[in-house]
């Protein structure tokens, strides 16, 4: 399947200059949704993974899918005070500021091994700030696995050591 | 599986007098993710679905699973200003004041079929709002799909002529 045929340009979002990719034409086509699903599966191969971490809201899509494929757990990271019991923190530069996520402080134990997903790797900020916080609960990222990858804005090169996966490039 | 001992109770979030339901305690549980993930979708039987809607952020948990499960497209419903492209807007009431959701205009077709699912049922007010934003798009509300319903705050109510669905009831 030519996943690149189901992505939506859209210009100037969410700001001037920008060339947003919108992912929901993909979603809503019952059965790209389905060989998303299944490809994203195949990039982690047959390593053992005990948790699927990812950040809210648009990384929810597919690593619940990618938890239940490996029988392992979903563990969401959000944006700071959503969740409601006690979490870990990670604050990470944006372009203008910076931001904090955080992650239940119980959710993940010392020795998990951890797959990462995201929709998008754009800059790599947001899922070095993830890998980080996954390394200080003492647990393994086995992988960092991408709907989308922006390669011009060279993320991979921030996430260097850790393995990094997308199905789709531009 | 009795799901309810992996729902966790926390008091006072996301404010005072307020017990939430953290479901994160069920996600993060290989079995009990893949378990709600099957119960979920036996709650829709052998309905036809066409789409699968879902609310951010915590119903983009399982709503994809329904899609993929039911050969189905997945639609995301948003806050207002998230999604990038043409948009339908519904407004709905809150406890004070009233927010706005919106879908993509292009999402859904005249005629589909459509199973609405999210996280919680509380006071029925998003989910109404989401339905309502279905039917104006000239589609069809198969079922309302929740993974866990807080009886106490009668949305079934607000939700009469729906279908009403939940694996969960307190």
């Amino acid at each position: 399947m030519d996943f690149k045929t189901y992505i939506r340009d859209i210009p100037d979002f969410p700001k001037d200059g920008v060339v947003f990719k919108d992912i929901t034409t993909l979603l809503k086509d019952a059965k790209a949704l389905k060989m998303t699903s299944e490809a994203l599966c195949q990039m982690v191969g047959d390593q053992k993974v005990d948790k699927v971490v990812s950040m809210e809201s648009r990384g929810f899509f597919f690593a619940p899918i990618l938890g239940v494929h490996f029988n392992a757990g979903f563990v969401p990271v959000r944006k700071k005070g959503r969740l409601p019991a006690k979490t870990v923190g990670q604050t990470y530069n944006l372009e203008y500021g910076t931001d904090t996520l955080e992650i239940h402080a119980d959710a993940i134990s010392p020795g998990e091994r951890v797959l990462i997903h995201d929709d998008v790797l754009a800059t790599g900020g947001t899922a070095l700030a993830v890998c980080q916080m996954i390394e200080s609960m003492g647990a393994q990222v086995v992988q960092c696995n991408f709907l989308l990858e922006l390669g011009f804005l060279e993320g991979r090169k921030k996430l260097e050591g850790f393995k990094v996966k997308s199905l789709i490039s531009y």
